[in-house]
């Protein structure tokens, strides 16, 4: 498409290109905007260097213009979009990317993955954080996705409100906060000819890291792990952890022992193919902290957000597919979300970009523009919100949903979309 | 665990951890392995570096011994596993690392990561191809998954059968061959004030790239834009692509414009969430080609294979874990495969490593030995499969499958796994 567009001199038509998810994930009831921070790190460093270069030329994929073009590649025009950590709905214009066709059309697919990816795992994570109802959740999926995916679901996770990560990369690339237990294959390797030596695995650990470490009990039987963690580690231990079994009944029975034993501050972290709706169903038992893996980092069931990237405007001209099922409306969007003063958010409103809101609609809601500049000139802009920010910004915004916005169960998206029509 | 293991003098304990995966994803046959070349491309290059250990010392996450012991990481040991593109089944040991406690213990994360995501792609992939019956199909999935995970899910589709991508970048790094098309933005961008102009679209796109390229046809109305395509490019035109709407309704209707316009050796594309459901539905209708995306990179409803690393002995001495619902066999395996002289295969056989299959195990059936040697003191083995060669290695076990193995419908696994006792 650039070497087309070189050559038939329409490679700086100035463009608006759109990204927005036509539907949300089956039965979801709001998204979770994600990525925004790393696609602005991407894209300072979005290059097509030598080697790319050498690739493109020895594969004969495109010629020596565009070759050139790509070589001295460097993004140039202006990205908005909705704040990391906003909550979108379907036709949500989450990214506005203005500049040149060639320029434009070139940064699809990075935008697109960083998007797709994190606002997946962010809004499968929300929903957790939500089920847990305060309670603390740590992220321990690394092993479940594509290596460097981890990294960013752990950065993902940490902003829709999960505790900490066990992802070490992430502690070290985004200041997420780490956490983690030892793993069966710890008490295992304690065994000796003689049969498993659950005792000197605990004493271990309990050696280097202080009773503020937490025990894994259930390698072998649970009530003797139980009893043998604190026996080797006192009443004062932090924690015991519970990987596998009915977590609900072992839970229960786990925290009696416990307290009989003394142990009454002693937490229980439980762990094991939990989802949001096995959080859920757990609201009642004795857990302190709950682990999660597989579901976090594969979206439970959505593992990507299906945003696409379309071309809205050329030369201010709107434009749309016209085909059947998909079919989009043309020309950049502005979105505002419209808020009762009790502050629960009513409706999303989108207009054609350089028009006003009508005063029937400006005059009688609370409106809060959703998308802020993000890049300028190429350059991102100053001080745009911390992780630590956004993460705060999303647990507000989640506050503000209508309360069956928040239920578990499927259902429509949390609040309608309206598209006004510009005066 | 490391940490404590240095203090515990237990981290050079002589270990063996395996991986598998306990099940397959819901209703699969088989699964594929996949990953292996890029674990050990990782592995050569698996260090901590000074970055590393210092946001490690920084964070006050380990001691300075263990710190030491990492920044002098380098695994000296050595994994077996099955070759890449090989068939595995619940419980199959596709990969077995072999080394002290704290080297083995410290791969956990970047083995599982990449074998688990890579062999969900392909497994999912390898049932693509199933069902195209022999036509080619394009990978075009990289903006529906992390922007990693996308050159690894490129791979892993050609290793599965996929015959080009969409990713350059997988084109660079892998040798896959890659293949594109233009999308509806490149229609859309040569729209004008007095409305859309499909056809100076087409002629550009034709004017540098020749009648071997593939004009997208449902920007706006497929009968206009098929007749648009071939007035344009002439009934040399390669292809066309079909992105929306009913594709086997769709595909006939274009089959028949072509065939009328003269254009009868004009393919025909067809793209938009396809799946190995939908690929297969479209098996009478006219189809020279699919472009297949999110189902792709997401592993069609299982987007993780599910393999698990386990510590299975300890100085010889067989391990477990006993707690309900994940019993376990300790000890580390061997794994053959047994098929009929037709080579049709039959079963797996799984017996514990320094033992021999008893005679009447041995003598009855074709039995092919699964496991490869990959690394031995800590190095590469020399002349391990190519790509290629793995997915010709794949191809041939696909065939020797039963034949309900390769069936779409939700089942059990093509062949039954055996433990047989030592000898």
């Amino acid at each position: 498409m650039i070497s087309a567009a070189l050559a038939a001199g329409t490679a700086d038509r100035r463009c608006v290109f759109e990204v927005f998810a036509r539907r949300l994930p089956d039965g979801r009831r709001y998204g979770v905007v994600a990525g925004t921070g790393r696609l602005l790190d991407e894209l300072a460093d979005f290059r097509f260097g030598d080697a790319e270069i050498a690739a493109l030329r020895e594969r004969s994929i495109v010629d020596d213009d565009t070759l050139a073009w790509l070589a001295d590649y460097r993004f140039s025009g202006e990205i908005d979009g909705y704040a990391e950590g906003e909550l979108y709905f379907p036709g949500s214009p989450v990214l506005t990317v203005r500049g040149g066709f060639a320029e434009g059309v070139v940064l699809e697919t990075l935008v697109l993955s960083i998007l797709n990816h994190d606002s997946a795992i962010a809004s499968a994570a929300a929903r957790m954080v939500s089920a847990a109802a305060g309670r603390p959740i740590i992220e321990m999926g690394s092993r479940r996705t594509h290596e460097q995916a981890a990294v960013a679901s752990a950065r993902a996770a940490y902003l829709a409100g999960l505790t900490a990560t066990s992802n070490l990369e992430a502690a070290r690339t985004y200041g997420v906060p780490s956490a983690g237990t030892a793993a069966h294959s710890w008490t295992l390797s304690f065994a000796a000819a003689d049969g498993p030596d659950e005792r000197a695995a605990f004493a271990a650990q309990i050696a280097r890291l202080g009773t503020g470490t937490t025990l894994l009990v259930d390698t072998y039987d649970i009530t003797t792990g139980v009893r043998n963690a604190i026996e080797v580690a006192g009443p004062e231990l932090n924690a015991v952890r519970i990987d596998s079994g009915d977590l609900g009944v072992l839970a229960r029975q786990v925290r009696r022992q416990l307290d009989e034993l003394g142990a009454v501050n002693t937490k229980i972290v439980v762990s094991g193919d939990l989802d949001e709706y096995a959080i859920a169903s757990l609201r009642a038992e004795p857990v302190d902290l709950y682990g999660v893996g597989t579901s976090l980092v594969t979206g439970s069931g959505a593992p990507t957000a299906g945003m696409v990237y379309k071309l809205v405007e050329v030369d201010g001209i709107p434009v749309a597919k016209r085909a059947s099922h998909k079919e989009s409306r043309g020309g950049a969007k502005r979105a505002v979300r419209a808020s009762r003063d009790s502050g629960t958010v009513v409706e999303e409103i989108l207009y054609r970009d350089g028009t006003v809101l009508p005063d029937d609609v400006a005059g009688t809601l609370n409106l809060r523009e959703l998308q802020i500049p993000l890049v300028r000139d190429g350059e991102r802009v100053a001080d745009l919100p911390t992780l630590a920010e956004s993460r705060a910004h999303l647990a507000r915004g989640l506050v503000s949903l209508p309360w069956e916005g928040l239920g578990l169960s499927h259902g429509e998206p949390a609040i309608g979309t309206r598209h006004v029509d510009a005066r």
